[in-house]
């Protein structure tokens, strides 16, 4: 039998930006208007918005601003309005918005060298990153996140994607926007809750990453919790930084290996949500599941006691509880429901696990395997009052 | 205002596999069996195949054979069988064959480590690349071409892609598949109907690339109308070649830009197939088309009177039309309906036109505007009898 095989190495290089600004839609800040005009050089570009309406709602007078700024690029930039769609994950869940949104590109004639700009929090910018990276093949996208969370942390990386099946980004793919632009501004109308979603997940990446930033995190917890800007502004730009290092310099960004370092906590997070209903939020469950992680690494003797303290002080202090009770929830078998997160973590990471856990403050470790008893163990002690560790 | 910019590069190396073999589903024949067990160091893979019903209809053994080859595996592979789906483009028009191929990755709890393998001609390809690039963020992937058209182009290329709201491809992406495998026993079941939607381009290939396989081609003429089988894998083999090294070796493999020197000829030809509601064959459609980019390239100065001569010729010989009455069919507005199709490409290309034609074979050239009044000469000399050229 005889074969012959061809075998073809080719490399794509892909540009990461991301703009830490205010009033972005002020026609003095050319930010924007430069992306959009320099980038595209045939021509006058399309540009179509599509809008979080829970961003609308905080921020009454930004539709009328973001007319007026187009207005005043009408003769560089062809203007094909803004489509507002429902925020949250429930947007991510059902394909008509989708539909809709590809219709829309189609009745406006975009093309492959047109923009789509998504404003808003990280749900909707995932599935308008999908729809900007699958219309035409790949339409010029540019991400401007509302949120702590999506300005600190996901919106600031390559990944898109919608729900299906009931479950989380089980349709979805990697790409690098044009640009990321994060507007202080928006912060600014966030309630504290809305706030601190973000900052756990910038404690987080100081966990793992940066035993420096979680000093000074401490230092500036009095600050953040009386919404001092630019303490927040600091953080979430710390925290935004650190996540685009970690995906641009881990030889890994498009995630081909199973390795998830950023994860932190996030086998109990995911788990957490579900078996909430998504009542318990992003952030909340990510706080249990570094909780529950952090004693975990204490109790297997690899996190030394002062560490541990440090962290769980930490996140009660930007006011998240470190327990539920859902993680002691048992299903109809007497088994706990919370440990089939570390199953469906594995799935989701595809075939082997790997957990990160704490060495100490900045320096984690892969392992893959968890001992169940001590899990268990360990959120028993977060059942129980905290001060004999804090 | 203060603005921060920060900006990262990162670069993804991608490698492009292509086996030509015979037989791939005898036990003997390992292509198959080591990139499935090779490939993924996690345990047993799971595999679950997708085929073409054309290619079962013409290969009655055939799904008995994978059956068989996956149970001489079942101590490395995790068998998850086999779907049948139609073939041909309307495939890609129905999402309902979409979500259904979603929901067996789903019920097969396949993961990111997992293989689908599709078997089959080039919308099936299409479809099943798009589900495979974008299930968990992207599941591997091996296509097994069964038409000549796909062993030779699209099939070893790296675009996926579905139909929405009646345009080709509206919704799709790019990537590498783990491999494609082409099987020349698959192309011995075809007929020359079949076989010759392949060969026009290869014709296409060799006429913008290389004046040698060009030569070659004209020698070979009997031997192909014959089917004969050498003659015929030869020709395949080297356009896939031809195909992948401009693919992977043009510096834009993902098609950032607007030329698209690989589709010379289809300005006409994806119009043609369109106004004849694909009664008209791309095949037949792309020999047309090219005829018509030959004669204006002529017509213009630029192509030679000889190789215009032995490009119609040779489009003639393997058993092509060189018009069809669609070319000067009015729309109601007393406009030629062809050439909507100079416009719909400047649209799919993104804004500024780039079409191929000729300064001799083997030596393309790139314009961003055509003569509408040339074409229309260009095709009423098609119209009439090709004895003056040929």
């Amino acid at each position: 039998m005889e074969t012959i095989t061809l075998e073809y190495s080719f490399s794509i290089d892909y540009q990461h930006q991301v703009f830490f600004s205010q009033a972005i839609f002020d026609p003095h800040n050319t930010i924007l208007s430069s992306l959009l005009t320099n980038y595209n050089t045939l021509g006058t570009p399309k540009v179509l918005l599509v809008i979080d309406d829970q961003v609308i709602q905080k921020n009454p007078l930004l539709k009328s601003t973001i007319h007026q700024y187009f207005r005043s690029l009408s003769r560089k930039i062809a203007y094909c309005g803004l489509l507002e769609y429902p925020g949250g994950e429930t947007l991510k869940n059902d394909l008509t918005h989708l539909k809709n949104l590809y219709k829309k590109i189609e009745e406006k004639k975009l093309c492959r060298h047109s923009f789509l700009i998504a404003v808003g929090g990280g749900a909707l910018l995932d599935m308008v990153g999908f729809v900007a990276t699958t219309a035409h093949r790949g339409i010029l996208h540019i991400r401007i996140p509302t949120t702590s969370l999506s300005q600190g942390d996901g919106g600031v990386g390559v990944k898109n994607g919608i729900n299906f099946l009931g479950k989380k980004n089980f349709i979805g793919g990697f790409s690098t926007p044009v640009a990321v632009i994060n507007d202080s501004q928006f912060l600014e109308t966030l309630s504290y809750p809305q706030l601190r979603e973000g900052f756990i997940e910038a404690l987080k990446v100081a966990i793992i990453r940066d035993a420096k930033f979680f000093q000074e995190i401490q230092n500036r917890v009095p600050a953040l919790l009386r919404r001092d800007p630019p303490s927040i502004h600091w953080l979430i730009k710390k925290s935004a930084q650190h996540h685009i290092e970690h995906i641009t310099k881990s030889a890994d960004p498009f995630e081909k290996k199973s390795s998830r370092p950023l994860d932190f906590g996030h086998w109990i997070a995911h788990r957490l949500e579900t078996l909430s209903g998504f009542v318990i939020t992003h952030g909340q469950a990510v706080a249990i599941g570094m909780a529950v992680d952090v004693l975990y690494s204490s109790l297997i003797g690899y996190l030394p006691k002062a560490d541990t303290k440090a962290i769980l002080a930490l996140i009660t202090q930007l006011g998240f509880d470190t327990y539920h009770p859902k993680l002691i929830q048992k299903n109809r078998s007497g088994h706990y429901d919370i440990l089939t997160g570390l199953e469906e973590f594995r799935e989701h990471l595809g075939g082997t696990l790997s957990i990160c856990l704490l060495r100490e403050i900045g320096n984690p470790i892969e392992v893959d395997h968890m001992d169940q008893n001590l899990i268990l163990q360990a959120i028993q002690s977060l059942k129980e009052p905290l001060n004999k560790w804090l």
